[in-house]
């Protein structure tokens, strides 16, 4: 079990680490084959509406997305730096942990100061691979309404 | 000690969970039933001076409080969210933890952008029960000086 | 590796304490005597780049600045946060291990709004010494380009 929370702590610290670097395939391979990622505003979430600004079912999705980032989209490139807070362990399943992590992502941009881009919480299903342990599910639930132009880069 | 430090964590991020979730009931019962919780200005608390924003002084209080969010009291609602620090220990007592925890809460009103609400650090003196890690005393030392609009929430 | 990681935390935990109570003696001290700390936009840092915002290559040095912060610096005083998150462990040597940890500093002037000050994460390398872990390297690589003033304090 300590060892067990030593690895969540890595696997949340990578998580930050890899996104806010800009890497977008070892983003994907934090992930399950079989995956979900949605990036959705708290109010929905609570309503159980399904309407969400990002959401993947497949870590082949997520391949796109970060083939999309690199090769196709335009726009104005930002720094994005998560601080995410400690790793509730909310239930055990045989083969998974559910857990709920804060997080604020904080955006910069080309010479402008860095402003509170999106907080809200991550709520998780988390596996055991052979790899280590992988994201079968990750939720970040939003509190922000307003998101400051389009959201690029995954939360 | 290194289940106390996952079980410190578990308490750490449940605060951060329930209060920002709105379930004031759990945020009881994450104190002893003589607890002391102060939200407090850091000069105030660097002076000795006893003036805070909020003083509770018994776990009675806290309930008092709850009821008093969810019943009487007017106001804008909005969203808060904790992200919080490694919790450093900074003394054992035989029969207690005093720990220091760095804060950021974050502000979502509707329909405006996430701010900065209240920064500082919590000193904390925690307890076993037999339902496990409790706050026998929590202060919230807080750096900002301007409190936009009233603190409704506790912190 | 548990006992490490509960040392990690106390150390990443005690360094925001010491800063923002602005205790420099007690900052200092959580340096080996031939230690290097850098203050680096990440750009900067990115190209190899040497300019750095601030930069010390000993404790002596430190210290320096420490006496430099107390007698000699004409400045407006400022309140500092740290809000670090989980440590990453990035690669262990025979003496050392690399760390990055994602930090937010918030900074609150009098009678002005707390406000995001420098964000970004530390790339530390860190030694077990008869004190207990201390930093031999400690890099703090930040997004934000613009800053707010002068920075006068370490972050």
């Amino acid at each position: 079990m300590n060892a067990e929370h030593a690895e969540l702590v890595q696997l949340q610290a990578t998580y930050a680490a890899v996104v806010d670097a800009g890497d977008w395939d070892a983003w994907c391979e934090l992930f399950t084959d079989d995956c979900r990622y949605r990036l959705q505003p708290r109010e929905n979430h609570d309503r159980g509406l399904p309407l969400a600004t990002l959401a993947f079912e497949s870590k082949a999705m997520l391949q796109d997305r970060a083939y999309g980032i690199r090769e196709t989209l335009f726009h104005d490139p930002y720094y994005q730096r998560h601080v995410v807070g400690p790793t509730l362990i909310r239930a055990r399943d045989a083969d998974r942990l559910h857990t709920e992590t804060s997080y604020a992502v904080f955006r910069t941009k080309l010479s402008e100061p860095t402003t509170v881009f999106n907080v809200g919480r991550y709520l998780d299903e988390i596996v055991r691979t052979p790899a280590g342990l992988r994201f079968a599910v990750r939720l970040a639930i939003y509190d922000s309404e307003l998101i400051p132009n389009s959201i690029i880069y995954p939360i």
